[in-house]
């Protein structure tokens, strides 16, 4: 069996088809299923398999089609094949083509489809589902199916069905690397003592937390660490990514396929116009109470949301642009801001926080140079955990099940595509702590963002997020709190822990 | 004249009262119109202008009551006063007292106000204006009353009418410093000339740079001149404040009087299930838009916004604490991540943008020691602007009406309130730019925090917020492009910028 494709529809012309228009007609329809909509296709593709105009008539000013095919010159593309050469042969008759009416679409998939595979979405008008196959029908207008609507529903149902064999499994796991053992040097939770400390308090939004002296000093330290171990040895430079992402970049980046449940979404006033919000200003003069349902209705957007994963907002700086060979690889890195995430609720610590601050370190070039830093990284990483940190930590290869999905494994030889997880032990919880990441993404943001090398080769690309939190959470939780334990190597870099604030 | 309030109530019982429970309630009456309103009025005050109960009767179990009241013992709180009386006096009686109901609140203000300071409220049910005075009648719930919402409104009302005094004049401004004038080294206009440069390229969302690594070399220079002259001579200490900002925040900083037109609200999903999310995942993945009308249904808040002002997220950390006197005056700052205003419109340059990246310093402690502070501060500002960056600058003291309005300055000896602005000349457009500022304000913060002193005295606080972006334009307006042109405390924080990206 194979997949197929139905439709019907009526091409609306400026007056009525003469009978010679009508004859005309006839012969376009003959035409294109002898000739125009065999193009392109196999040799050895069965006659039911392509597109092909099973019905037709003419009243009035209109002609009516049905069209049926199987994966070859599907039926809307056949529509649209069929619409230019009718245009063609009935402006020969002084008949213009005004308007294309969908009245019906349908696609038969083979094979057994569960129901949790079938999206639900507007275009969906009904489904009857088989032993071996399901039956859909679309309520699409001529527009969706010039966009393709069609095809891109049936590749979901396709992701779906995967994705429900997959089953609860997200992420595939595949240890690279264990550090040996370290001595205890402490069992306590991190986040509590830091607590008991002063170092930090809750912020006043939900899993947000404000940093004392104390705690920054350590976020600082780690930061020198991380420069002048990693990010000068290989001469990555500093910029500023933006920190508000509007949908124009998560639309390219790939984030818009489904990073929805955990965003902080981003709204703009209808106008910055002072008399607009005076009421509201008034109403919390007057109550004490922000009339948040008043301002809501006032809102435009979502624009957007904030930060999430920190390079996207870094590619519109090279969208549309042809990179010159002897400037790659290029090596940046942003610090420059927050990142939020609308975590599962309850109480977790600084380790898995809405809020949180993160080093981003992104390179791109060939596939080879990006394969190249990514090795690097792991190398000097390596080093500063094992030499300088003496963390007792693992690394793991892991693979987002959408990368799996989205074919980026497998079809261009890529091992090499992936994330590796450094995970850092917990004593406390005796749990593993994802603390910070390097991603291969190969050509996903350069084709995203159309951005191409001047040699033509394929541009890659690769980033690495080190969450500050995190790096945190895991050395007090392995290291505790008394300086004179912890290595030297972070040591030196913070002064004896200050207390600024005393409290009654 | 004097303002004048009126209501009527019905004050309902658990059963119908007895003759001598109508009786008894007579007496109460007229011991709460003879001693109960009087309490704390002083005594030159006329009879007129004090709270009365001018009518009363008994209908089953209600009693209802007409209250007129001048300023003192006002209408609405005579009304509970007397509810706290007649409740025990009833209670002898053997009933209780189950719910007031307000049937009509109304107030006249005297001497002429005009139409526009009249707030649009959903209390506000009629307005009468007459020559010499106002009458408006509330519609206020019992609980509303004891909320003080009829003060309330009278207080905004007085505001609004000395805004409209104020008319378009929005600041008070006065010349504190001016320094000499500079040879002109460039003419240009600093961002146009960053963008020829590749320096800065447009982010994706509204009022947003991409910084390449030459600017952010600038940004870290005098990110390194404010640590090593400022910062660490004057003994602050780094923090990281939050930069998502609930309402709660707001609330108590005074933002939420005000801020609304210029915010980039945040919004929540309502649920991080993913299955809740999944068909607008489909969605995008079907059509490639993103559909943000679905979003919106799904979206709680507005819960607050991006940070706007810098330091009100850092007051939770403090609040409703008393600050021991041997831990003052504390001084903190924080750098970590973005602000987000929703600007006028238009094509500004890096000074007006949408995303800005700002050093944020804040002080508190006795007002002493905060006015100090402040005083240290302009001290090395203008060592820094004069000698290092040798800029043409000059400084003054502003103030925002909100603050004379709010009675923030008389009162409290307060010429030391206030906000000093500090402006660097563009000679490309021959004006001013504030590219940082001072603020003292008082006890704003600390008591809208709940925060004290040990010693009993006033705890009062300052900021200073450093745009870097601002610092930026107005140095390379002022000194080019050409780093030899720089003065050398500059040009040594910096290196030949570098191309990191060649385009073709
Ligand atoms: N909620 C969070 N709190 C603190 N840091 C975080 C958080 N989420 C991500 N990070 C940091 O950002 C890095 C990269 O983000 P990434 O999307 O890979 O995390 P993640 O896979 O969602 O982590 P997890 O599986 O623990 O939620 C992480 O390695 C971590 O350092
Ligand atoms: N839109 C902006 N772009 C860049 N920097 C800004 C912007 N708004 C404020 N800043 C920086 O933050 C500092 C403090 O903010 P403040 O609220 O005093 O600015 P402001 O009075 O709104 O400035 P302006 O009157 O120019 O809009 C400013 O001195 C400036 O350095
Ligand atoms: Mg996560
Ligand atoms: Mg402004
Ligand atoms: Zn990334
Ligand atoms: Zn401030």
């Amino acid at each position: 069996m194979f997949i197929r494709f139905a439709l019907t529809a009526d091409l609306q012309f400026s007056r009525d088809l003469t009978p010679e228009a009508v004859l005309a007609a006839g012969d376009t329809v003959q035409e294109a299923n002898e000739v125009l909509f065999r193009r392109g296709v196999p040799a050895e593709a069965e006659d039911e398999q392509i597109g092909k105009i099973t019905e037709w008539s003419a009243h009035d000013s209109v002609i009516s089609l049905a069209i049926e095919s199987g994966p070859y010159t599907r039926a809307h593309d056949a529509l649209f094949r069929f619409r230019k050469l009718i245009a063609q042969a009935m402006g020969r008759h002084r008949l213009g083509l005004r308007e294309i009416t969908v009245r019906s679409f349908s696609v038969e998939i083979p094979g057994h489809i569960p129901d949790e595979a079938i999206p639900k979405l507007p275009f969906i008008r009904s489904v009857s589902s088989h032993a071996e196959s399901v039956r859909i029908d679309l309520a699409c207008s001529a527009t969706d199916l010039e966009n393709r609507v069609p095809d891109r529903i049936v590749k979901l149902i396709e992701e779906k069905k995967e994705a429900a064999l997959y089953g609860g499994k997200t992420e595939h796991w595949e240890l690279v690397f264990e550090s040996g053992k370290r001595e205890r040097i402490f069992e306590g939770n991190p986040t509590e003592e830091m607590l008991a400390r002063g170092w930090i308090k809750h912020g006043a939004s939900r899993g947000q937390w404000i940093f004392a002296p104390q705690a920054v000093a350590l976020f600082r330290a780690f930061e020198r660490i991380v420069v002048e171990e990693i990010i000068r040895p290989l001469g990555f430079s500093e910029m500023i990514f933006p920190k508000l992402v509007p949908w124009e970049v998560w639309m390219r980046s790939g984030h818009a396929k489904g990073v929805y449940p955990e965003i902080y979404y981003v709204c703009t006033p209808k106008t910055r116009d002072p008399s607009y919000w005076e009421d509201i200003a008034d109403y919390f003069k007057v109550t004490g109470e922000v009339p948040v349902e008043m301002i809501r209705d006032r809102l435009d957007g979502p624009i957007g949301g904030m930060c999430y994963a920190q390079c996207p907002p870094f590619w519109p700086f090279v969208q549309g642009e042809t990179l010159a060979n002897d400037c790659l690889p290029i090596r940046v890195f942003d610090r420059s801001g927050t990142s939020h995430r609308y975590e599962s609720g309850g109480i977790h610590g600084i380790e898995r926080v809405d809020e949180f601050h993160r080093i981003e370190i992104l390179w791109l070039g060939t596939a080879e140079q990006t394969i190249e830093t990514a090795n690097r990284l792991h190398e000097t990483y390596t080093r500063v955990f094992e030499d300088l940190m003496e963390l007792e930590w693992r690394s793991a290869r892991v693979t987002p099940w959408f990368m799996a999905q989205e074919g980026m494994l497998g079809e261009s030889g890529s091992a090499d595509i992936g994330t590796r997880d450094y995970e850092a032990l917990l004593p406390y919880s005796n749990s593993w702590l994802e603390f910070q990441n390097v991603s291969v993404n190969g050509d996903k943001y350069p084709k995203g963002f159309n951005v191409k090398i001047q040699s033509g080769a394929d541009c890659w690309s690769g980033c690495s997020g080190i969450g500050l939190e995190r790096w945190t959470a895991a050395f007090l939780a392995q290291k505790g709190f008394d300086t004179a334990k912890w290595p030297e190597a972070v040591a030196r870099l913070v002064d004896e822990p200050k207390e600024i604030f005393r409290f009654l």
